[in-house]
């Protein structure tokens, strides 16, 4: 990497706990790509002193993570249909100062449905009621599928997020009869739950395909059982990965292979 | 230079015309040092935006350059005596939050006159009244300099500069009968004054030191006068290392050593 210099395009990334993911995996594509741009993760406690200050000093482009993904919202000038699809935002783009807000973990999952085949007529379980799980709920129901369940103990947040996207919730685990079974609970996250499988062996014997989003790891326990069983298997390494190519498309103007992305990714996760 | 990586701490500048040298000599020093620093130059159209930013992200420092350099001062928190001095901040240092403003122009000109052993009983005229002419005068009032004289054709601002600092004003070429000689304004800087000598032969002569402030080039005419001529000599671009070596240090708190600062000097400039 070359000494940085006056004319380079900044991004930045603002999130409560930042991680070195998003800062390596686009600082070695830039590298990679000889783009003339430079990627820096932040926190802060001034969420709309940052925005000011991303507009006075122009920069590129804003990764936004937990807390701020709706906090951002007013601050921002246009919101693009996959942000205001779930009210939440993980991407800003600065045109000349205008703030463009889009929301590429739902444009991830959207995707990652359309490429792994999966039926719209299938029955999906979805376990989870955050923020995450907000994103991955509608980008099932952008593609099509009728029939998802949430399962989520919570019953103000669950219900909620069942009845907005016209599905239906329930607390108690019901009978392990799904096609597709999503987890978006730390349930399998490395940390305290990360022995735990989020679904047990007979939703995941009798399921297509074993969707999970955690991504450390990403061969999370449910994985590992999807992937013993035979499964078609969609990681929380592919939604992270794809989420953050689409983010560097919006901030570079550069399409990534999926080569590109593979290799960006597992650079990023191998610190 | 390594990917950058989410715990880098972050100095910028702020200009109205960015240049390299900032960007080049301080991040060449962060790589050869190992200092797990970045920086970036940068311009704006909204100082207190870029300040608030400066406060929310928390960089950890700031460098500023025409025409923030009074603006500034109302949006900080404290000011050093170097600042204070001159009523103008080109070196904004973030200590948790506390924005400490001070004037490395204004003490690497102080240095340089210690340094060059020049004698404070010595007849001075300085030709100039703009920003950089203040932190020269103010650096000679403030070594003990009791004899000084302003040459400048602007009436208002040159009376105003001699005055503030207890020294005579004219607008007309007096005799040419200065122990030093010091040019402050842009006559022999690359471009369009890139020709002239600040200073007629009768002055190089008569001067035991020949101080030129212009950086670009170091070897203007007027030092190269007087050089032919056996002077001491005090350069631009000696101002500039030992400015940006003094905002440097506040920045990391690594002071340089003269080949340090040469080096990433040269760096800076190859450009």
């Amino acid at each position: 990497m070359p000494i940085l210099n006056k004319d380079m395009q900044v991004c930045i990334s603002l999130s409560g706990r930042p991680s070195n993911i998003g800062t390596r995996f686009h600082n070695f594509l830039y590298d990679e790509l000889g783009l003339n741009f430079v990627y820096k993760a932040f926190s802060t406690d001034d969420l709309e002193g940052a925005v000011r200050g991303i507009r006075a000093l122009g920069f590129r482009g804003c990764s936004v993570s937990m807390p701020f993904k709706e906090a951002i919202i007013p601050l921002v000038d246009n919101l693009e249909p996959s942000a205001l699809a779930i009210e939440s935002v993980n991407t800003v783009v600065n045109e000349d100062g205008l703030l463009t807000a889009s929301n590429t973990d739902y444009e991830a999952v959207a995707q990652l449905l359309a490429e792994h085949a999966v039926d719209p007529a299938s029955r999906v379980i979805l376990r989870g009621s955050g923020g995450m799980a907000k994103a991955v709920v509608a980008a099932f129901r952008g593609a099509g599928f009728d029939d998802l369940t949430v399962l989520a103990r919570n019953e103000a947040a669950g219900n909620a997020l069942a009845e907005k996207y016209g599905y239906s919730w329930t607390a108690a685990e019901p009978a392990p009869d799904f096609d597709v079974i999503v987890n978006v609970t730390p349930l399998g996250m490395r940390g305290a739950d990360e022995d735990t499988v989020a679904f047990d062996h007979e939703f995941v014997d009798r399921a297509a395909v074993v969707f999970d989003v955690v991504a450390f790891p990403s061969e999370t326990p449910l994985i590992a059982a999807g992937r013993a069983a035979g499964k078609r298997l969609i990681t929380g390494a592919e939604v992270i990965a794809l989420q953050a190519a689409r983010q560097f498309e919006r901030y570079t103007g550069v399409a990534l292979t999926p080569d590109q992305v593979a290799r960006a990714s597992e650079f990023s996760r191998a610190e």
